[in-house]
């Protein structure tokens, strides 16, 4: 393979450092020569990385109805010009498991056959070529690392205002509201163009539902019940995937002993990562104390998935039995769960990981007051 | 054609009501008998309508890593009961163009070839059966228009907070963060189960990108320039798309004249509106208002679009000598906007409009407090 051909959003984030506004950018990602971007005429310039050569192909002008058989022309002759045929040039002809790009809101109208147009100049797209491009999200470089902690601090953000909303009579609702428009806020602080959260907010019974799926409903919170946010942000394009489980006042003793071993189980995972150990011994590290405790089936769901350009990242989970090994530069999540339809409860703790190579680093519980903190220190 | 297969959210949205939550539900839509919903057993079930019949397929389960497989082979399995063969059950096979789901963060992993595996069941996918379904999307029933009144009560909501919070020194991040929240917190009023917006908003110099792009960064508000926020909402599935200008404090004189401009344009088209008048007399009346102050150029975009099951639903667009016609039940934007780099300055106002027998029905001037006075009349 001599290039490979990157139109879904998390694909040109990953080669270029470019994440798509309107999701219709498109990168030739040479082997041995300087990649080009197209973007639609439409898109932002204002953040595409300096020294990226960068072409434009008409959009949303009502003069050209056909912008993505000119895109591709263009994209073939650049490709013509490098002497590479379409057999040498790779791509993922599929529209799903991307990311979704800055415009969120809705995806910009592409062909349905945009594969099939690209096929006729990038035709490479085998399960062996495929998966070696995939490889390529599992091991962070450090720049890429310090954008998913910028992420996580942001969504620490977000969850301090959880926390301080955890008052009875609010709305689940209105908790996610708030945490959502904390992380939003925060564009324009330094380095920060483009932040966006998704909070779901399960109080009560409801949070027995969270291992299912999680959404904000209007219930009322109330004293000594738990409360659970699953939170997803994303912070120019890198993503954090953060849940947190607490009581409003006081916890109820059973809701207590909940929290306290969902916590055990995830403490007990984190301690094991290290470079060289197997996605299934992690997994094992926290089920087995949720199993000894006799909740087994309680916990359905994986321990953890790797993160950072998507929500979820493609790649092994950690989950009974997996046998592919941690490597440093890793990032992944560990988010054991706990939940229990008849005691009305359920709780989930999960924090961003990264395997280091003498172990490991929680890129999760730098708080916003911490970094704070920290920058007081370094500018007294 | 005896059975449309739907599995994009607007699709069976469009046919079920239902707006799934997870975007992998599957309707088959039979014509001469009643409709069967496949939900992924990690759906909540609290609002697929009553009556409807519902089966689930494994889904989250660490035990079944094929989930879909097993969907197809359930569909099959209901079409061979019904005698319907793969060639008399239609289906889009194409996985962007549709609306993104109730969890709108990441799209559900689907299969990257979900359509085909689907077309050993449903195979009907030509050019005119697809067309005959994309024709459902274009007149509303009385019932889905109040869906899409509902989400533009909603988004007004929003608006008012955006009004409010039109202050020097306030970032454009902040008056969209305080409008998304807003949108947020109605989840639980009556009739809301989802409630979710996407606000961008633009003040001055970067109002003049509005025609190609909206965002919103860490500009702040500086009194007496436009401002200018797009809002998506989607309530319960069904969308609303508006566009509000206005100036922070009194507007300087050209800001003004621009919103007057604009103003005018937007009316004239609205009070264009009857069914039987081409879409692209529509366009006429807005853009010759344009036209006539020597700012065609700056006016690079259609006038409107339909609206309600999508952000932008499929169909004919308001555009320059188009010819199709409106109809009653139709609903769609008016939404010229004119853009002056030079000036530093755009303006775009957009609101939702049904075409009714008799003439038109703007959906988006109904305001929060109007409707709270209505509502206290008819409590008093």
């Amino acid at each position: 393979m001599r290039a490979w051909i990157a139109w879904r959003p998390d694909e040109v984030l990953l080669l270029a450092g470019y994440f798509p506004f309107w999701g219709a950018s498109l990168l030739i990602h040479f082997v041995d020569r300087d990649p080009i971007l197209f973007v639609p005429q439409i898109e932002p310039r204002d953040h595409i990385p300096a020294g990226l050569s960068v072409e434009e192909y008409p959009w949303g002008d009502l003069k050209c109805s056909d912008p993505y058989s000119v895109l591709v022309s263009a994209v073939g002759d650049e490709l013509v010009k490098a002497k590479i045929s379409p057999e040498q040039a790779g791509m993922n002809p599929s529209a799903s498991r991307t990311s979704l790009p800055i415009q969120a809101a809705e995806q910009i109208p592409m062909p349905e056959d945009f594969a099939g147009l690209l096929s006729a100049v990038a035709a490479k797209r085998d399960g062996r070529c495929r998966a070696d491009f995939a490889n390529l999200y599992l091991r962070k470089t450090s720049e890429e690392k310090r954008a998913i902690q910028l992420a996580n601090r942001v969504a620490n953000v977000g969850l301090e205002v959880f926390f301080e909303n955890l008052q009875p009579g609010i709305t689940e609702a209105e908790v996610g509201a708030a945490v959502e428009s904390a992380i939003y806020r925060e564009i324009g602080r330094e380095g920060i163009f483009h932040s966006r959260g998704w909070a779901m907010v399960q109080s009560g019974a409801n949070s027995a539902d969270a291992g299912r799926f999680n959404r904000s409903t209007g219930r009322r919170l109330k004293n000594g019940e738990l409360v659970l946010i699953e939170l997803a942000t994303c912070v120019n394009g890198y993503w954090s995937d953060l849940t947190r489980t607490a009581a409003v006042g006081s916890p109820e003793p059973e809701a207590a002993s909940l929290l306290e071993l969902v916590g055990e189980a995830q403490q007990a995972a984190i301690d094991a990562i290290r470079p060289g150990v197997s996605a299934g011994d992690i997994d094992a590290a926290a089920r087995d104390k949720i199993t000894a405790q006799g909740l087994a089936s309680f916990f359905p769901h994986h321990t953890g998935h790797h993160v950072g350009f998507r929500y979820h990242d493609p790649g092994f989970l950690m989950v009974p039995g997996e046998s592919a090994e941690l490597e440093a530069g890793m990032v992944i999540t560990i988010e054991p769960g706990v939940y229990i339809p008849e005691r009305g409860a359920g709780a989930r703790i999960e924090d961003n990981v990264v395997v280091t190579e003498s172990g490991h680093e929680v890129l999760s519980r730098i708080t916003g007051s911490e970094e704070n903190e920290a920058k007081k220190r370094d500018q007294g």
